[in-house]
This record gives structure tokens, sequence and C-alpha cells, in this order.
């Protein structure tokens, strides 16, 4: 058992990415790892939490024929194409914004993935086995996106 | 970097709530922020869990419409009507109490949606994008249900 | 609230299993329940991760036939035998190791179930629901497998 010396860190910090694709997978890893290295952290808990209600960050291997797979198995999930009530104009009345899209595939794709992921630290490092990386997936881009991240526990600095 | 004072919490805390209908998306959000509120928290975690096998927790827009088309995501891919063999009581020996429900529908939904969420928390409040919302998600409803929430991190009382 | 004594606890381990079916559910309640107990975890969470892509680890009911209708549920929605671009190794460059399976309906089943749970503890007890098992999901076994389960918060000793 580690017994907290006096460099309990907790550490907020956010990225922001601009996605450039309809649905696209951005690989967070390195910008997290480099958050994990610059606060010192040995052992604890990195938290990644996409703002957002039509991105999901989700951890897995980072291979470009993978990730075609997993567009394709949200598309026969939550077809674009198929009718949402959300999308609706003509019957919906909350929640409007200038510049509405019609995005109801993408919420539904979002809810099953989930919107944040969380990693243990240990020995100064973030666990992910071999394969694993973390991803935000953009459900609904091209966008501007901003993800926070807390990061916590005993630190060295 | 933010440096612990004598100010750490680690509060946990019960939230009960009684759904009226089958399928019914209940947004926590005003409770979990008055938690947060009242614990002074400034930067740290919350740790929302459902104790339950036929909810789930996600995070997304609590938009009428949205929620009708959340529920019928889930129809089709986990349909009521469909055989599953936990209701089938013919042949069921395991985990077996009174008045049970035939549900495997509602497992099946919840296993996809995942039975927790954590939120992060940064300058005393909680980190939700604009559009987003802490839903528990009843799947065999109406029942009375509990929720269990963590909260720590540097706060100011 | 609870106030910090002397006593924070963070503390980083490993779980090891080995499965033996291709489709598996491992249930890890017992073991996470030792560590908590071996800590002295008073108020905390803990933060149980699978280093694998084609694993997941979910919070549901351990009634056997349910788990079969969990493994027909994965495989009504990415069925092993359908075409998956991971697996057509004519293209694919990317990640490629000795003795690749052909593990696409793994990965999608993984990446919709999720890699990791959070549970939070009080009163020196895992919060679990009556009905709730915490379990390592094998989506391409059998293999050999590791956890990290890292444990922190309020201890005793």
């Amino acid at each position: 058992m580690h017994t907290l010396a006096d460099t309990r860190t907790w550490r907020h910090s956010r990225i922001s990415i601009t996605t450039r694709q309809a649905t696209q997978f951005a690989d967070l890893t390195g910008q997290v790892d480099a958050l994990v290295a610059d606060a010192g952290l040995r052992t604890g808990l990195v938290h990644v939490q996409s703002l957002h209600t039509t991105t999901a960050i989700v951890v897995n291997e980072h291979e470009p024929l993978l990730l075609a797979d997993f567009a394709a198995l949200l598309e026969a999930i939550a077809p674009l194409d198929a009718p949402y009530r959300h999308d609706d104009m003509s019957v919906r009345t909350v929640n409007l914004a200038p510049g509405e899209r019609s995005n109801g595939h993408a919420h539904c794709r979002a809810v099953l993935l989930g919107s944040s992921v969380s990693l243990n630290v240990a020995e100064g490092r973030l666990q992910l086995g071999r394969w694993q990386r973390l991803l935000l997936v953009e459900l609904d881009g091209p966008r501007a996106r901003e993800v926070s991240v807390l990061l916590f526990g005993e630190g060295t600095r």
C-alpha cells in the first residue's frame, strides 16, 4: 500500500480538437500521456470526459480497418438515413438552437458507446494494454470539440 | 496543479427514485449538482452508480423526442417480446425470487448502456457540456430504485 | 462529510485470469471484494480496467441463462461469421502480430460493452445491489487476461 506524502495531485485540463469527418476516431492517448507525465502522477486515476452529446470516448485498437468496422457497426445499429423523432422539426419544441443539425443517429450511437472513460495510472504510467488506445469518437462532425480531463492521485512534485 | 489543503472530501450519498413507466429517463442532474454544492467540492470526481441490473446511467440530451428515439433503439436491439432464456421458468434454477419478472430484454439493454457514470468537477461545478444531462434509464419499471453517489476531491470546507 | 485522517489509500493491483471459452463471463466480484477488505478501504472508489481490446468489464446479474442471452445478443449485433475489414489480411498492414486472430467481431462487441467499470465503496463495502456482480467478458478466448485494479479513498490502516 502506498501512503500519501504531501504530493496529492488534483488537476483539471481541457483538450480541444477539431474533427474533419462526419464519423472519425481521434486518438487522444498521446495527449493524455503527456498530461500524466506533466503532473508527475505516480499512482492514480485519469477521467476523460467528452462535453458533447454526439461524441463518445472509448478504448480499443487504433487499426484503420477496424475503425471502418466500428463505423459500419454503428451505421447498422443506428442508420444515418433512418427516421428520428429528434430530427422532426415539424413537431419538436425543446432545445432548438440556430443551425440545428439532423443528428438523431449520432445521439443514438453516442448513448451506446458512452461519453467518458477512466484509466488507471501506476508506476507513473497510464495503464494500457498492448493494443489499447484512448479514442474520441466523432459521430456528427466535422466540429470543434472539448474534452475535460481530471487527473488525481499521488504525485512526485 | 492544485495541492491539497486540509479539505479533502470523500462523501457517499444515496438518491432514491420511484419510476412510473416501463421505460423512463429520469434526470438526476439537479440532484447531483446539489450534492456537489453541498459538499463544497472544488476539483474532483463524482461517480454515480445504479444499484440495479435493469437500469442504466447515461449522459446525453434531455429532449423528449430524442428519449423516444432512444427507447425505439433499445426496442430494436433487444425487443420486449423476443424469447429470453432468463425468462424461461421451466428451465431456470438460479436467482429465483418471489414476484420474478419477465425482464430479459431489460437486462440486455442495461448491459449495453452501462450501470454507472463518472463526471468531473472543476471550479466548483459539475463539468457538463451545453446539452449534457445525467439520466437514470429505467428499463423494467415502474419500480423503486436506489443510486449510489460518491463525491471526492478538494473541498472548501 | 468525512475528513481524511492520515490513512489515504492508493493501491494498484493486477488480477490474472485464464479463460476457457470463446465467449465467457468470469465473475471478479469476490477477488475485488477481497482487495477492498485487504486495503482496509472505508469510503472510496475501485476502478477495474481490462488491459485488452477483445474483452469487456460489465456489471449485471450472474445467472447462467441470462449470460446465454447476453451471448446471443452480442452474436446478433456483431456476428462471428460476418465479414470484418480488420480480418482481411489481403489488405491490412497495421498492427499485425504473429498468430493474428480473426477477431473483428470481438472488437466490435467490446467497444459497445466498454473496457472498465468503477464501483463505489462505502462503510467498508463494495456498493453492489442485490443482483449486481462484476463480470469480465471474454470475447475472443480462450486466453490469458490481465485486469488492472486501482483502489483509493479513506482507509483504516
